[in-house]
């Protein structure tokens, strides 16, 4: 099990690392706005998750593997990566919603945290990498916008899962299966379905 | 006294939720916005402060109940509230900018901070939640613009006065009524008559 | 030495201020805005630093005269300083770029950190304030723009010249003056010659 979430860990990473890159690219940056926007992207989301929580050293700061792997894509994304579609990086970023909301939400639970600061902190660290991105862009963040397919909101939904099942005694790790699959699930129905949040 | 304090405080986070939610609806925002904005505008500058000083896990980590009413007011606000004018926000506001930046000021005092230090402190705090707003609303923030009114100095003149007044012996409660006093009174004075800082 | 070092800290800490209270002029901000774009051009980097590695309370609470300077400086440049053009700092500004970005460096191993966590704080110490400071200027982030001389660049080769050094058991001094050195001439150089990234 442990395993598989390191793999699905990189894989996630990799992703946000790539679409980060190709980002800065389409915003006439040069390599050190391409590097900075993938360590956002995959990473912005968890830093803020330990700096709310106390969790210091940040986790990268004590894991200089994720580093490597985050500046390398970045490097080779920006000046050599030519994506028909950026549609390829949905499932390996529903991936990381999915299991970065689920990790972020434990780390609240092993604090002590109330439900809805766990939940909170699941939604921050898998969801708000994207809109520190966006800040460093100069756009308003596509988390917020009318338009977006639901995105904070599965993890808003799977996490509340996670931390039922986890009141309710679940195993574990069933109980984090079935909070990252709901979310990279339910991501992937509504970039399918184009489904969005009601407007006011 | 101190149930006054909590009175006022939950006023305050209040007003800073709704106003929030209101802005995010203003920027076409979804409901993720609004929430997100909400919470920036009534936590934003205690979060920095306590990121500042090191005072892990945050506030409102450890206080659920601020998250559950900052959340549910949001949700109402971005959806059915229709506020003739914004105006009635502003009592609101100034109690919290009043309050908070003398509580942001005696937290600073408590790790012995010095004085320019625990100013500081008191307007990051009561003022600075404003700025991180505007951030995600992608526009300069309001309080720096020229032609907004005494906002930040309000809780500048008011945090010395605290300081002062603790550097003075004087007995602690009536420093917080004498600090939040004139910087809520000073900001209510700015608004209706329009003051601002000198242009350069 | 560290007098020396003192006095350096002092002038790139001033050039900070000053450059960041004149941007602020330029935006049309008030001196609220001046005083709060000069703190963070001149402590933004060094602020993410201490957070990430959980140095709190972060470096300017526990030194007051640093804030004293800043404020003062910020206030002074905003209200009455006519640069004739703002090549004149420059050379301060190098001289931050590589004394901070060094220091920040070496507090990243002084935890511990791997290699390449310690090049992100130097660099980030070095050279993210001015990314915080356009942040709040609503701009897109001038060290991300293809045109802009090297900078983040010079403090990345020099971190990575005064890690190397202390691997190999140099002086620490001299390791310090190595790598600020070269991210000092460096810098001017890519100024004079305006050498940039290549675009992808």
């Amino acid at each position: 099990m442990d395993n598989i979430l390191l793999v699905l860990t990189y894989i996630a990473v990799s992703a946000s690392a790539i679409s980060g890159a190709l980002e800065a690219r389409k915003h006439e940056m040069d390599i050190v706005g391409a590097t900075t926007i993938a360590f956002v992207t995959a990473f912005g989301g968890g830093t803020m998750r330990d700096l709310f929580l106390g969790r210091t050293p940040i986790f990268w700061v004590t894991d200089p593997f994720l580093s490597v792997v985050t500046f390398v894509l970045a490097l080779i994304s920006f000046y050599w990566l030519d994506l028909p579609s950026s549609q390829w990086l949905n499932v390996p970023d529903a991936i990381g919603l999915g299991i970065f909301s689920v990790l972020g939400a434990s780390y609240a639970m092993q604090i002590g945290a109330s439900a809805i600061v766990t939940v909170l902190m699941g939604v921050i660290t898998g969801a708000f990498g994207g809109v520190l991105r966006d800040l460093l862009c100069n756009q308003m963040p596509n988390l917020f916008r009318q338009k977006t397919e639901l995105y904070a909101t599965c993890s808003f939904i799977g996490t509340w899962i996670f931390v039922l099942c986890t009141w309710g005694k679940v195993n574990s790790v069933i109980a984090f299966i079935l909070g990252a699959g709901t979310i990279f699930l339910m991501r992937l129905y509504a970039i399918r379905f184009k489904v969005t949040l009601p407007a006011p």
